[in-house]
């Protein structure tokens, strides 16, 4: 499958990966090729540049925001939260019509330094914005209560743990349910469809306990679980 | 043990019954004793009134928020969020100093409809408010992440999950991790200290995934769980 990834850090690179082993077209979109591929500098987290990562993966596409968005039949928003509506604007909302647009980003605002507060919440989300700024795109909020470590490798935390979706596209949500199995080996009963895209309002309002515990253990391999059990009716 | 829980609701009365239960002396506190007494109709969900809930607990005591607070050697903050400041500042200062004050409270603003809104978050919590309204209280967040039939009766949800405290005094969560398993029947692996009560936003964020978890399973016995692999390093 065709796909489009717009955003180049280090989820982008755990997502992109994953489906590069896997055999997909994946096209990554940056703004601006020529600086994002002379960057040698690591990111803010001290992981290594996109250029020195992608150098490993030559069967890799790179390219602007509006050629990824045009080349992917699904598109994952990878980018930061604060610059996506941006980015996503870049691309280009013909590229971005009648498709499936995985949105990862959270709206995390380090202005303020750390920890960082969410620059959207509450009343709101990301999530929302992004599917009231391209209504023609079927977006589906996911994966972005975890590691990009996790993501793409569930295996990786032990035990009973979940993936949370949002949309308003019923078949979209459900496209997306079946890709994150085949992919990145998520099982059915990990998956929770929490209804529409409003629910992205709770997934992201989980980003300020998740950095908490993140400082407690000192690594990303953890995940929320919900523990249910029976309706006493 | 003397305890005060301020407040009357669905979560009094499961933390107290619970107390009572086990031969604590609990007193209730109110803001007008005569009036909570008398009143006939269920509440806001369809709980009914504490009223004929108490007429089954001839061992707790009730009285007016200041007697209340002066009675409990530890203090449960279980009143609606957007009224507590106001209903602890009525308990008294005098009668909370130096005191362990358990806050269950949720900031939910039900002022536009359901689903409510937090009246503070991201930047804020309750938890901090009440720290600062109160600095001679020893102010622990918990409980505040799951349904009042959980809290008292962990067992309750199968499986692993998770209670957390937030707060500034060491020793005060130590307490109230320690009644928390003596009173209550947490196990002492599923008790998690996030740190200092700036960690409450965390906590009172996951408010919003709570009730659309709620919404989704339309019964309350559910509660979130970390799951933690092991380190790579």
């Amino acid at each position: 499958m065709k796909i489009g990834i717009i955003g180049t850090g280090m989820v982008g690179q755990a997502i992109g990966g994953k489906l590069i082993e896997q055999g997909q077209d994946v096209m990554f979109g940056t703004r601006d090729v020529e600086t994002t591929l002379a960057r040698t500098e690591p990111d803010g987290f001290g992981n290594p540049p996109f250029s020195q990562w992608i150098k490993g993966q030559p069967q890799a596409k790179v390219g602007a925001f509006p050629e990824a968005a045009a080349h992917g039949e699904i598109i994952f928003n990878v980018t930061a939260g604060v610059a996506s509506l941006a980015a996503l604007g870049m691309a280009g909302r013909e590229n971005l019509s009648g498709k499936t647009l995985i949105d990862i980003a959270n709206p995390l605002d380090f202005s303020q330094g750390f920890p960082p507060s969410l620059a959207v919440c509450n009343t709101d989300s990301l999530g929302e914005q992004i599917q009231k700024a391209f209504p023609e795109a079927k977006v589906v909020k996911a994966l972005n209560t975890m590691s990009a470590l996790v993501m793409a490798n569930p295996a990786s935390v032990p035990g009973d743990h979940n993936v949370f979706l949002s949309g308003n596209d019923a078949e979209a949500k459900e496209q997306v349910a079946a890709l994150l199995q085949d992919w990145f080996g998520w099982q059915p009963q990990q998956i929770v469809d929490l209804g529409d895209i409003t629910a992205a309002r709770g997934t992201e309002m989980l980003l300020p306990i998740w950095l908490r515990l993140f400082g407690m253990f000192q690594h990303p391999f953890f995940n929320f679980h919900v523990a249910v059990g029976a309706s006493p009716r």
